[in-house]
């Protein structure tokens, strides 16, 4: 199959179930959200050495929000329901808590909710109240008063959805990955918790050289300086440059969504030479999201 | 004494002894090196909650860098050695390495250092080579080859250095705060770790409400809603927001360097009253900056 | 009548027709598209010194646009038809076709139009060929090729739309004229087109003093620091600071939603003491935008 | 010649005699100083279509500037004297006096200078004062006041200093031409006009095809699609996409020192194989920046 004129490789990408919370951050402006929902998301791209997955989901107009102020959803995803419970604290705490302007809300409604009792910072000056509905907590700080809720809905995700842009280049390989990252954003409900949403070291599971210390190390086979060193190498010629695109989100559904509009913003940026996905034959988790089923209404005329 | 109108409280900022490491990411371009830098330094705005204190140092042009590439030095700071270890370990390889095209070197020369070895990733693929006169690892990864050092100096350094800007609205305020930040980004080998740099929820030590199980708890007597609730409520009149500003760096110079062009910078916005510091009577740390002292040279004429 | 606490001068906004132009650009990248929409639309807040008025209008996802890239909408108005097509040619010649990575299309679908031909800037060399069902030519440049259409749809539109924040410090009133340009942004249709958005200098036609030279001048009755030194001063007490927000946009619908937005923005920040607007007696336009009216669902209750 | 592995052609930049003048604006934050500076400066490509060449020259800490606020300085370039007087009337004018928190400052000292007399805008309200050590007059309008010196310095300084960056790709062109824009920013009395610094477009004088009404078209022989299809093309083999630098500043030597580090920093890109820049046998001016001399110290050994 091809989309664009680019190759898009017979194969799925293999995703795992998570805990996922979405958290509305919102402050006088949409920069001082964002300021906030950057920080807290910070330090939050693999759960490999990150104590969770996290990143900015949507920007929300005031209109939407509790407070008629524009605001941020972030999310944060753990494949342990406790850890999503201490990294609200910690990351509410330390970087949304301390930020300018800044208020949280819960922006998940599920059955399923974890406490964030941020309100003890208040060391009892703290008060109930209600904020466009939301019974919230008004605590007493420097700037003024930090208001917060204190219940967040944690449902069932996916994370792990991807794809691989093979490029002629690097440069070609990143614009297209940036190209794609830009469109994930346009759907809700889910993130791209890498560095500006790419990842350029992909990786195996485990490590034979290293085995005993190392639980994951680089992906050799697609690593395109390798492509004559390695016998068994996946990249194809003229392939110089390999980015991946990594998505978290809330469900199946939008975890395509994403993947479709990402894939298609990637085949339309130059000198892409092909696209595909990553897998590890069912064994990282129960997810598949086949490439061909995906952009089947995008193929090429034949 | 007063500084362009604005009061100076005689007081002191109290701040402590820490471990520093300064670490140089390249990239193609600056913004892909920043973007690195940014979640590497995420979710670090204060030990009590998060893995370490971090932050943008400064940007790096080119022609200084052992790549020739642009960049941007980070700093990561925390009591513990050890934990400036393992942070430098988890960010960078999380955060770094996973980031496009970008490279990290030693920034500081010390004779203490600790091994940050990332080569491990590269299953045997690694190899060494020397880049700008360093000894560096070239790993094989998706987009290309990484380039790291990885043996990082460590030294002594200072934390905890601070200043409060008092605001007739919580605008002026954060205006000033803000100017204050953008002055401190000039003082090479400092940072200012919390959200955009500024603290909106300063802390006092303890919390005498909820004492079993809360370290540190809001400064109530810094809190401007509860100016006529407390007894010994700190604010001036006419006072409506507080933000503080935190700074960590290398030495005691550069703190009060940066304490003073932050100061200076805050008391040239607009309505600001007065500017203060916080310390805690020597229990918190050995290092005090005299605010005084600091602004000697621009109090205005009595 | 009073929103969020904050007084709605029971007052209108009064604006007058001129010609629309919408064009599309698109970019690798959204960030590339962003860069030239900014250039093209700079010098241009209002006819009275710059060639144009002009703005980004939205940002466009890939799926959206004829080449399947990311793009931003850039809106240009004049009250003359031919200054609007001097005003594109010359735009987006020396700002976007100069641009890296764009190609430009008609954004506004129209039975009045504009030529902007550009492809004489081909030498020849030029071809014209189709782009997602659009007819377009096709240029040799150094980056590539160079896409662009050359009718641009125009009609009739509105300019002029506004409205007055009254802050208790300049802090204040600006924090909330940028959560007010913040809300506008999610109205399809308009631009703000002074710096950011804001207006810090709002003007009266006509200069009593240097009547010969000058056809508008400051605003004196708006003028804070000249409450008490002339005696019609409109400024009421507790206002230190102004800002004005100036809308244009395709209908006045679109103009009255914006202005519902921004004003119901501008009053969830802190320290607004009241929203205005200004008119000139029916003078300056044929549009009235009354403040009660567009506000009547958001009133406080008495 | 080589620099880093990649070929520097042997040739020279053509460039010619222009009048410079530099502004100041500072803002209560370095963001609010640059929406000002990036408005002010837009639409400002080249002379050619448009009113000005203009650009951000640099960034002042708030120690350098008469009023301790954070500052931006631009530069507005015309061959006429007469016409960067009336492009800093009406760009100052329209753009910084209407930009929120600004004020604006000479910022080249010269014998020769160009009145700007923004207080007739105060409608007799406005009056004389010093800031800083300046004489300035304070216009009263709706934010508070509008701070500005009325006269400017004015010298001779160069244009069209340039370089071509010729890449395997337009991806590896395109952040080669990004990298050596950062690079480029570090020299100071420089500016690089074109949207990001970038040209993407590069012209020739005159238009064959079209020579009643075109001064200028696409340089074709340096397009890489016609390549195959003009016969006197310079475009070597293996090169996708070219992007041009174009350089305007303060002197000679600015500009020497802008394209040096420019080139080094496009250089130590990925996929670069040739750097070379444009000239027109001497008939466009008298000034030449041979790209061997320049780099003379850099060159790879052979």
């Amino acid at each position: 199959m091809k989309v664009n004129g680019v190759k898009i490789d017979d194969t799925y990408a293999e995703a795992f179930p998570v805990y996922v919370a979405r958290v509305l951050i919102t402050g006088t402006t949409t920069a001082l959200a964002e300021t906030a929902a950057t920080v807290a998301t910070g330090f939050a791209t693999s759960v490999i050495g990150c104590s969770a997955e996290a990143g900015i989901d949507r920007y929300v107009m005031p209109s939407e929000t509790p407070d008629g102020r524009p605001g941020v959803i972030i999310m944060v995803v753990h494949p342990s329901k406790k850890q999503i419970k201490s990294n609200l604290i910690e990351r509410i705490g330390e970087c949304v808590l301390t930020a300018a302007t800044t208020a949280v809300f819960n922006a998940l409604e599920s059955e399923e909710t974890v406490p964030v009792k941020l309100h003890f910072f208040g060391d009892g000056y703290e008060y109930q109240t209600t904020v466009g509905g939301r019974d919230v907590w008004a605590i007493p700080i420097l700037e003024g008063e930090f208001i917060c809720e204190e219940t967040y809905g944690v449902q069932k995700g996916v994370a792990g959805g991807n794809f691989f842009i093979y490029g002629d280049s690097q440069g070609s390989a990143l614009l297209a990955a940036q190209a794609a990252i830009g469109a994930i954003k346009s759907v809700d409900g889910t993130i791209t918790p890498f560095p500006g949403g790419i990842v350029a070291s992909g990786s195996k599971v485990g490590c034979p050289t290293y085995s005993t210390f190392m639980k994951a190390s680089t992906h050799h086979r697609l690593a395109p300086t390798l492509k004559d060193k390695v016998p068994d190498s996946f990249v194809p010629d003229g392939v110089k440059s390999i980015y991946e695109i990594v998505i978290c989100g809330l469900s199946e559904e939008v975890i395509a969504e994403a993947m479709k509009r990402g894939i298609l913003a990637a085949a339309h940026a130059q000198g892409i030479i092909e696209i595909s996905a990553g897998n590890y034959g069912g064994e990282l988790g129960p997810f598949k999201f086949n490439l061909h089923e995906i952009l089947s209404d995008y193929a090429d005329p034949k």
